[in-house]
C-alpha cells in the first residue's frame, strides 16, 4: 500500500506504484515516476524541471530510497534500487544502470551515464559529462573536472572504468582516464591517464605499485585486489565469481 | 504578481516586491527585503536573526534566484541577480556586488565583501572577513583560512583580487593576497602571496608560469587567460571589451 | 515554556523538557528525548530509526542548539550542550561528553566516541569508530578514515587524543593515533603516528616542528601551543589553568 504522509505536495499527475512510502513536507513534480517499493524522506524536492533537462520526465526505478531533504531534478532516469543519502543533489540528464548509492551531500551535476552497482560515498562532486563505469566505488570529497582552462567552454570530461577505486580528497584533472581495477591514493591529484590495475598517488600522482601486489591490513594477509575476491556487502554472487573476465 | 505558496512562513512585516515567487514551507522572517521578480525556493529559512548580525535587515537584490535548502542570515546586502544553488548557507554581514552566484552547499561564514560579477561554485567555505574582488572564480571545495595557529583569536584575513581564479580543492591560507588574474591550480596549498598572472600549483604551491603563456586546450589553441578574452557566459559586453584596463 | 511551533510534527512520546523551542516544520520522532533549555531549528529530523542503531533511544543533553536542516540518528547520547550549525547529519551510536560542536555540513558516520568540549567545524566527515578525546579541534573539509583497502572488511579507526588539532582539508588515513597536543597543518595527509606535541604536515606528512616553538603571529609574539594557555573562547577555566596536567 502507498502511504503518502498528510503534508507531502504529490502532484497527481506524478506516477507513483505500489507500495511507496512519502515522507513529511516532500514535494513531488508532475513528471515524476516512482517504481514500486520505493522510500522517499521527509524534505525532498523530486522533479525540478530545468532548462537543461533534455526531456521533462524524471524516473526512479523501483525499492529506491531516497533520504531527506534530497533534491532530484527532472531529465534523469534511474535504474532499480537506487539508494541516497541525505541532502543530496543529483542534477539533469543523468542515466544509470541499478543499484547506484550515492552518499550524503553529494552533488552529481548532470548529463553523465553511470554503470550499475556504483558505489558514490558522501560529499562527492561529480562534474558534467563524468562518465563511470560499473562496480566504481568513489570516495569522500573526491572530485571530477572537466576544464583545463577554468573558465572556459572547452570541456573534457573524465572517464573512470569498471572496478576502479577513487579514495578520499582526490581530484581527478580533465580528460582524465582511470583504468579497470586502479586505485587513486588519498589527497592525489590525478594529472594523467592511469593505467588498469594501477595503484597511484600524489600530487601530481605517480604510480606506486600494481594493486594486486597489495595485501589486506588483516591476520589472513589475503590480496587485496581486485576487491571483489574478498568483498561482497551489497553485490550479487556473479560480481565475486566471475570478477576475471572483467 | 508575486506568488507566494499557501505552505510558507512569511512575515507580514517582510518587504517583497513585485512578481516574486516564494516555494513550499519557506521561512521568510519580518527584517526581510525582497527585491522585484525574485525566485525563493523550497525549505528556505531567510532573515536568521543572529548576535553577530551588525544589522537586523537583510536585503536581497531584485531578479535574484535562491533555490531550495538555502540558508541567509540577517544583517548582509546582496545586490541584483544573486544566484545560488541548493543548501546554501550565507551567514551575516555580507555585502555584495550583483551578480554574485554561489554553488550548493557552499558556505560564506560572514563578515564580508564581495565584488560585482563572482562566481563561487559549490562547496566552498570562505571563512570571516575574506574579500573578494570583482569577477572572481572559486572552484569547489576550495577554502579561505584567517588563522596561523589554530584555535586563536589573532586573524589574518585572505584577500582575492579581480579576475583571480582558485580552482578546485585548494586551501588559502592565511593572510595570503591573490593577485589579479592570478590561478591557484588544483588542489594546492597556498601559503604566500601569488603575484599578477601568476599560476601556482602544489602543497606549499610555487610559481608554475604566467598564465598568459596558457593556451586553450581545443583546436584553436587561443590564448586561455586573461579569460574575459573569450569566454562570455553571463558576463556583459563591457567585461570583454575592457578586460586590458583591468 | 516550551513552544513547539505548530507545523512541527512531534511525537506524543517524545520527551521534551521544559523551556524547549522546536522550529517549524521539525521532525521529531517518539524515541527522542531533548533537555531543558534547548533550541531545534526549522527543517529538522530528529530520531531516525535504523537498523544499525544499538538502541531506539536518542538523548540530547540540555541547553543544546541544533540548527536548521539538521538530521540525527537514534543510538546516540549527546551531553548538555550540544550546539550544531546547519545541515548536520549525526548517525547512530555516538556517545559524547558535553558542550560538543559540530559546524555546518559534517557528517559523523556513527559508532564513535567523542570527549568533552570538542570542537568539529563544518563540512568535517568522521567515518565509523574514531575516537576522539577531549579539547579536540578538527578543522573543515578534514576526515578521518578507517579501511587501508577500499573496499573492504577490515577496519582501522582512527584516535585523535586531548587537545589535538586538524587543521583543514587533511586526511587522517586508517589506524593513525594523534597524540596529545599535536597539530596537523593544511591540506596533509597523515599515513603514521603523529607523537604529542608535533606539527606536521605534507603529503605524507612529515614532522616540520614541535608546536611550542610556534609563536602567535600578532605583535604579543606570544607562545601559541598549547592553545589553552591563550585561547578561552567558550572553555571553561579549568581549561585554562590546568593545561599543564593533561
Amino acid at each position: 500500500m502507498t502511504i503518502i504522509h498528510p503534508t507531502a505536495i504529490v502532484s497527481k499527475h506524478a506516477k507513483i506504484a505500489t507500495n511507496v512510502s512519502i515522507g513529511p513536507y516532500t514535494v513531488i513534480n508532475a513528471n515524476v515516476e516512482i517504481g514500486s517499493n520505493s522510500i522517499i524522506g521527509a524534505f525532498c524536492e523530486i522533479g525540478i524541471l530545468n532548462d537543461l533537462s533534455k526531456e521533462n520526465r524524471l524516473t526512479i526505478g523501483a525499492n529506491s530510497n531516497i533520504r531527506s531533504h534530497s533534491i532530484l531534478y527532472s531529465g534523469s532516469n534511474f535504474g532499480d534500487r537506487l539508494e541516497t543519502g541525505h541532502h543530496v543533489t543529483l542534477r539533469e540528464n543523468i542515466t544509470t544502470g541499478s543499484n547506484l548509492r550515492v552518499g550524503s551531500y553529494s552533488d552529481l551535476q548532470g548529463d553523465m551515464e553511470i554503470g550499475n552497482y556504483v558505489r558514490i560515498h558522501s560529499n562527492v562532486h561529480l562534474c558534467k559529462f563524468t562518465k563511470i563505469g560499473n562496480y566504481v566505488f568513489i570516495y569522500q570529497f573526491s572530485i571530477t573536472t572537466s576544464d583545463f582552462t577554468p573558465p572556459s567552454e572547452t570541456i573534457h570530461p573524465c572517464v573512470i572504468n569498471d572496478f576502479a577505486i577513487i579514495s578520499v580528497s582526490s581530484v581527478i584533472l580533465p580528460g582524465v582516464n582511470i583504468g579497470k581495477h586502479a586505485l587513486v591514493g588519498a589527497n592525489s591529484t590525478v594529472t594523467k591517464d592511469v593505467e588498469e590495475y594501477a595503484l597511484v598517488f600524489g600530487s601530481p600522482a605517480r604510480k606506486i605499485k600494481d594493486v594486486r601486489e597489495i595485501r589486506l591490513h588483516s591476520e589472513s594477509k589475503e590480496i587485496a585486489y581486485p576487491w571483489n575476491l574478498h568483498f561482497r556487502r551489497g553485490f550479487p554472487q556473479e560480481v565475486i565469481e566471475n570478477w576475471n573476465q572483467n
